[in-house]
């Protein structure tokens, strides 16, 4: 078995490539293990939420939305990037994005897992929360400005329609849906 | 319902910022269905694959390895990016990466998914294959010169345990070993 020190990419320096509003580009020189050396090229991401929640009717709900860098409208589950302030606590990020973009507000969020979501290049980190005890409210947190949301609830059925019609086609909510999935399987075992 | 008009952003410029070897950035201008404007931070990725696949001792095959992005060592099901000249046979770079990383080739390669891992800011399309029949070959192609990889075999009980411990916290890895847990239970569900 190896050690950290057989793996470790060691930074020898690192050039400032971008600083954005949503993400930073650098790209660092690094010393391999067997002393030779490499580029790497590396995007920063503060980290988003995404929220898998179900209504009393077992439908899941989602949003449909353009993406700019597919070029094309896809149907998500909730989710947001952390705001500056937000960083400890990406419940509260689930919290107000689940709010803005759907309208409800939730009695429990429970942590369901965080995944790097492409480590090769990026250190985005999603945490995805599962949301139960949901109430349509009144006057919502406004959307995003520059957002256009359209609001879904799908059945396990449609959602899983959704995939092969290639609409739902992102890691989250391809996640989302299996985990759904999984979920009422395990629910189904019990009861046998 | 809205229509595909109601959603779309259309490009007015665009700045490239990077040309790099693995991803190029650029930040468009684009104009919003209401007329407005907006700015958005673009990352371009030629995509990439990975692989499930389990051994004839209920094993699931992963790596482990250095991620620069996160400054850590994870554990992840065997993946890589697509090669110039693979854009159309992304089954051709999942029966590269299978044999360079892991070194055994498989007898069939299955379509599972398709996963844009960030569309907030990325066009990063994973494809995951399940590959089955498994050979560990004698000289298989060797490892990318910058790599070091450390090979694992988990059972899936092995893999929850990982997750917990945060060794295994990337999306395709978290996906993979959900699909294998519903595999198992839709196989158990039918014996019952």
């Amino acid at each position: 078995m190896l050690n950290y020190e057989d793996f470790e990419e060691k930074t020898l320096s690192r050039k400032e490539i971008f600083q954005g509003k949503i993400i930073d580009v650098a790209v660092d020189d690094v010393r391999l293990p067997d002393g030779s050396t490499a580029k790497r090229e590396l995007v920063f991401h503060p980290g988003a939420v995404a929220i898998i929640t179900i209504t009393d009717q077992d439908k899941m709900i989602m949003v449909k939305q353009f993406r700019k860098p597919l070029e094309k409208v896809i149907l998500e589950i909730p989710a947001g990037k952390i705001d500056p302030g937000e960083q400890d606590v990406p419940i509260e990020t689930a919290r107000r994005e689940l709010e803005e973009e759907t309208g409800y507000q939730a009695e429990t969020f429970e942590h369901v897992t965080s995944m790097y979501v492409s480590p090769g290049f990026a250190n985005e980190l999603l945490h995805i929360f599962y949301a139960e005890t949901l109430t349509k409210i009144e006057n919502p947190l406004p959307q995003d400005e520059d957002e256009v949301l359209e609001l879904y609830e799908l059945t396990l059925e449609e959602a899983k329609q959704e995939i092969k019609n290639g609409l739902i086609c992102d890691a989250k909510t391809l996640f989302a849906v299996q985990y759904w999935e999984l979920m009422m399987l395990n629910k189904k075992s019990k009861e046998v």
